[in-house]
């Protein structure tokens, strides 16, 4: 709390990237500090109340200073605490949250503030979409992962028994707040799966950005102004995609880079955070999409050896031996990868490259090409 | 009307209303007989499978019938069933729903098509919207009510221990298909409830098609020409409205009209069948908004005398002491209404009249007056 009021009152450096939607645009406003003014962006949207949704973990760190925040600015403002980890992104807990909201009285005009990670934001934000067929909702972001990616672009959901993220809604956010500050009170383990995220937009389509995160990544992790760059940057990268295709009918799929192969170890490690985290999963899957397409012959195997070699370099996990307690095996992989939302009329589609910075959607992929390469990577021949 | 003429013809009759939402846009197809092309319609919408959601009474009467059409057009179709009722408007339903949807390996090109009343195509419409973040639905409309009201417009959702439809999606099908011959087993009480809200639509802004209900009315609930006619006239109607305001930030609060009071009934009958059904409860609400409009002085006491003699002459109830079982309470009435989703910063919106084909969005209309009429009305003195 007092850190919050603190960064706020020296008047610390600030980013502002618009994601340029039309009438569903706004604002992604990042740097240390900018917490503290939740209530006042609150009223200036014309709130009168804010239901802040936030998890067991954020609830003690900062939530009573973000709600005292939106209370004096004159706003109403109660909590809704759901239980921290990807179990809350459940229908059981989607009910109880959209009941919350709606015993708070929320109208049309207020707002649902999602205060927390990935799981808050997408429970959070899935609820707004669906309580009185939407309300709107403010990002939060409390984790280095859900500042660079999940709190931009308005995707929201929650988990089914038959994969992550298969029910939900597109429901764009009308504020995103990313204190950079609240990065402070992150485990090195949280900072480094958020910093996979961060390397993935240079692997896309930024080979100058993939080269910073080479020079500066360790100085990212360590905290300074090379993480709020470093997030800034992400930010931009990510609203040029969704600005370009907010229903993911097309470009917006890059995004994924790396994700087929990560969903599928989540799901083998049944979403256990004592083997992997989302991150963690995605630096991995980037290792994987970049050793699959040398393997097809569409990237040089030094590519591959790079990415590999920073992602190591940062603590991060490259090959599937990398995670204790997981077996995997070709077939199960093969099953997981079928059962993601990118399936297309029975086909596979990745996100494969022909270089760093040069990536691209590659649809109706051999699934004999992805079970040779699963096999050589079970069997610890990728690297 | 020429889909009237061409009842000359060997072809069924049938009648096609577009509801013109740019890419959204729709068409409503109207007529005996229209079930059979389902299969047809979902190839020619380019599905590969089909989710066949229905409930247990209209399983027995039709379900395998469009399973059997829409395999024969060579797509894979299979059933999801649930119980009759209101009841399953409920998370615990909605999650089962989307969980087999999934089960089926319904993809983003394929359907989910909602064969029922207003719960089965509120239901499933909603699952469609949040599945994969949103797959495409085909409704075919089994009740009158739901054929001229429900299915058209895209409101789909979910009831919560706060209210009837709070949790829910903006999600419009594809098609409907409205087949009048599916009626024919229809109850006389379900056709009368459905009769309401046809008789609504000439409340609203149409003066001569309440007229044309007074001389119909009887030959539209006995079956021929006069029901598909009826039928087509209050789609063009919805269509109208739902193009002008999609989203209800205008215009489409008139087709609420009565229903403030309908749903506060409901809320006191616990949505118990025994005691009133949807479309009952809206004949009462037509009648207390003609009421209440002309005892506020807008509209002569002759319109509310007429609209009431009308929905008697039909066999509706038209007063709180119609519904066996109910016990109204003006103050648990308006405990109802300022829970229903027209709240907007903390006062009651109604659709008020000024006369037959006058309605007309009245905000911040007075509680104390309410209360007033609520308490007339509860001492039976509203006649």
């Amino acid at each position: 709390m007092s850190a919050i009021a603190d960064a706020a009152s020296s008047a610390p450096a600030r980013e502002t990237v618009r994601v340029a939607l039309g009438e569903r645009a706004y604002d992604i406003v990042i740097g240390r500090g900018v917490a503290a003014e939740a209530g006042a962006r609150a009223a200036a949207l014309g709130a009168r109340a804010v239901a802040l949704v936030t998890d067991d973990t954020v609830a003690e760190l900062h939530a009573e200073a973000v709600r005292n925040g939106v209370a004096a600015a004159g706003l109403r403002a109660e909590l809704v605490t759901v239980p921290s980890g990807e179990g809350s992104k459940s229908y059981a807990t989607l009910a109880r949250v959209c009941d919350a909201i709606l015993a708070q009285r929320i109208e049309r005009g207020d707002l649902v503030l999602a205060l927390g990670g990935g799981v808050v934001g997408d429970l959070a934000g899935f609820a707004a979409a669906i309580v009185r067929r939407g309300v709107r909702f403010v990002q939060m972001p409390t984790t280095l992962l859900a500042q660079v990616d999940s709190s931009v672009g308005g995707k929201t959901g929650i988990n089914s028994a038959h994969g992550k993220n298969l029910v939900g809604a597109f429901h764009q956010p009308s504020l995103v707040l990313a204190d950079t500050a609240l990065l402070d009170t992150l485990c090195e383990r949280e900072l480094r799966a958020g910093y996979a995220e961060i390397v993935k937009y240079g692997l896309i389509d930024d080979a100058a950005f993939f080269a910073w995160c080479e020079a500066n990544g360790a100085a990212v992790l360590a905290g300074g102004p090379e993480r709020e760059r470093a997030v800034a940057h992400s930010c931009r990268a990510k609203a040029a995609i969704v600005a370009r295709d907010e229903r993911e009918e097309g470009d917006r799929a890059l995004l994924n880079l790396g994700h087929t192969f990560a969903h599928a170890l989540e799901r083998l490690a049944h979403y256990d955070p004592s083997i992997l985290v989302h991150g963690e999963a995605v630096a991995a899957g980037l290792a994987l999409a970049f050793r699959f397409s040398a393997m097809l012959g569409l990237c040089a195997p030094a590519d591959a050896e790079r990415v590999e070699r920073h992602l190591a370099a940062t603590g991060l996990p490259t090959t599937l031996q990398a995670f204790a307690g997981l077996s995997p095996d070709p077939e199960r992989l093969l099953d997981a990868m079928a059962q993601d939302k990118k399936v297309v009329a029975g086909q596979l589609t990745f996100i494969l490259a022909r270089g760093v910075g040069n990536s691209f959607i590659a649809k109706g992929v051999d699934v004999a090409a992805v079970r040779t390469f699963l096999a050589r990577e079970c069997a610890g021949g990728g690297r």
